[in-house]
């Protein structure tokens, strides 16, 4: 039954003019009557599969879920078009969001859609790229001096006094949105579950949203075992890898954070002790990866696969060739890389990239190529 | 019949793992076997009803298709994913395009998938931005001192002695693959035709390849008229807006272009004279808008839809806007502007955005956001 109304769901989805995304999920989300006028057209993102790349690695079939493809290039719009019609529903007139970036750019998107006043509080110090990302669907946008962590629940406080729904990185109705992509995977690969999946862990939020979906496709039957997760952390940020690593049940705060991956960057995630607990029941992992590891993922992904995605998103591909190296898998695994944001996003990340450029005139342009090649 | 295996077409394409994009409308496409390999999940794109701007504007029944939902984020994507195919197919090793930005991200991510070697040429003085967005795929980049449209020409012949498949702008498989947007909108409107198609022009490809398409439902009866086509130049760039509103049947290649919307600045488009002969057999306009109106716009379409798109891809819309103020729509038409590529792509055209950021400590936060409510 659940299947069979997901594979229908799936039927309808491609009349995106008529049936709008979240309504083909709509019997498993907590919302009574979607307006599909709030929607941007988040969702249905490719699963790609990465054969080569998948071959070279104990031949892996391994695939790519592509979310940098949603509307804000990132796969926080899953999340907020859930939010948002949340927040309608309940008669809000206001809405905001404590954010590093994608998330800040997604809810801006989407109150403005809705016609809904918006405030963005960001982290002092945030880049002018991230502020501008957001600042042109124009929220209020505010930037806050102190710690982030209390930030995030003094925000929720606030908004209870002041009538603003504060749709925080695990707002639960954001992370139902969230189950989508899980639901996705599953109809994409057939229906069957795949043995991993690796995402990128930040608050926590993304990745209970993917357990829940695999949960829910277990409890109804329809697959025998969940996939084995993988929640990938930055080294620079790794409170919850380094809690999971030392058997510890809940984890440390972190005074300091250094990696060039900001949007995984939290020091005190909210969902970080949610996480640990839900891992270690379904046997999973959480990891971290370095800069480097990284920022070589993200060139293997592009160079080899045409996909161009955020440093922290090729951390999920980090992960997994670091899990390979120390000899996790058998081969013929199915392992999903969940990619969470566009390369786009990060432009000065590639800085760092190394261009040869060659130059020649028209005239010369024959013999020119004609040594490169 | 058409229309039939159409919608069978679409009912499939959500299985993505299975049925990849150019599968749906495989039997529209010059191809025999597609290889689902070289896809990266192209097309399939949101048709997002902006129902509180059409209001604005004599109520229109406005629709954006927004192709920036695209892999690399652009509409390129549609026409590089037939054309490497055909590349393939022929049994080219190499392949390579002629560019300004958006086509150099897409073919490269195109050639990096399939594993071809690919050739970019760009004109001297691209931004590193461009070069950059093109290079984390690993193609070979090459700037080219001269005439572009020159260029243009050149490669294909260059191509032809040391076998290179130049996949540029006009490539006819190219603007094959531009045709399922048509496809994809009819099916998205409820299997009806837009009154008004509203599409940025540079070299003529896109426009071309979507005129395909309405000429193909016509011809086989599921529309009874096709829409009124207009094409958009910028103002500091108009050859084929010039020649039209001159009435003459050729376009003349301008000395000089000033626009900052670089994606469709040509000024000697390969297809401008088969545009105008199209546009004019069909009844279309070809217009332009001016920078500041394209800024506006693609202001206007993020702060009241939360659509952030390039500047050139605003143009679509600044264009229906001028034909709404000259008195053009009787009210209640349905019209499509085609968002070709993201915002994220011109992160420099954000530095003019006024930004207005607050700046609070967590102690007086609620203070602060309550004088700003």
């Amino acid at each position: 039954m659940f299947v069979s109304r997901l594979r229908k769901a799936g039927r309808k989805a491609i009349h995106a003019g008529t049936a709008f995304p979240l309504e083909k999920f709509k019997d498993f989300l907590p919302l009574e009557d979607p307006d599909p006028g709030l929607s941007l057209g988040e969702g249905n993102t490719p699963l790609i599969p990465l054969e080569a790349l998948g071959r070279r690695l104990d031949n892996l079939a391994l695939y790519a879920k592509n979310e940098s493809q949603n509307p804000t290039g990132s796969f926080k719009d899953r999340g907020t078009a859930v939010a948002v019609q949340q927040a309608r529903s309940l008669g809000f007139s206001r809405i905001g969001t404590v954010s590093t970036g994608n998330m800040a750019a997604s809810t801006a998107a989407y109150g403005a859609r809705a016609g809904l006043e918006t405030y963005v509080l960001l982290k002092e110090g945030t880049t002018k790229t991230s502020l501008q990302a957001a600042g042109i669907f124009g929220p209020v946008l505010v930037t806050v001096q102190g710690d982030y962590g209390r930030l995030f629940h003094r925000s929720l406080e606030i908004g209870r006094e002041l009538g603003v729904y504060f749709m925080n990185s695990v707002d639960p109705f954001r992370v139902e949105g969230y189950k989508a992509t899980g639901y996705e995977i599953f109809l994409q690969l057939g229906e069957t579950s795949p043995d991993f999946v690796f995402v990128p862990l930040s608050a926590g939020g993304h990745l209970i949203g993917l357990i829940r979906a695999f949960e829910d496709l277990l409890e109804e039957g329809y697959i025998d075992r969940l996939p084995v997760f993988v929640g990938v952390q930055a080294e620079g940020c790794s409170p919850i890898a380094r809690a999971f690593k030392d058997g510890l049940p809940r984890y440390k705060r972190l005074k300091k954070a250094w990696t060039i991956a900001l949007a995984i960057s939290n020091p005190a995630p909210p969902a970080g002790n949610a996480v640990l607990l839900l891992i270690r029941k379904h046997g999973g992992f959480v990891l971290s990866v370095s800069d480097e590891e990284m920022l070589e993922a993200q060139r293997t992904l592009a160079s080899e696969e045409g996909l161009f995605c955020q440093p922290e998103s090729a951390a999920s591909f980090a992960a997994l060739v670091k899990m390979r190296n120390s000899g996790a898998f058998k081969g013929r695994e199915k392992a999903v890389i969940v990619l969470t944001g566009s390369g786009l996003k990060a432009p000065h990340i590639l800085d760092s990239l190394p261009l040869n450029v060659h130059q020649f005139s028209i005239e010369d342009l024959e013999e020119g190529l004609k040594k490169l090649i």
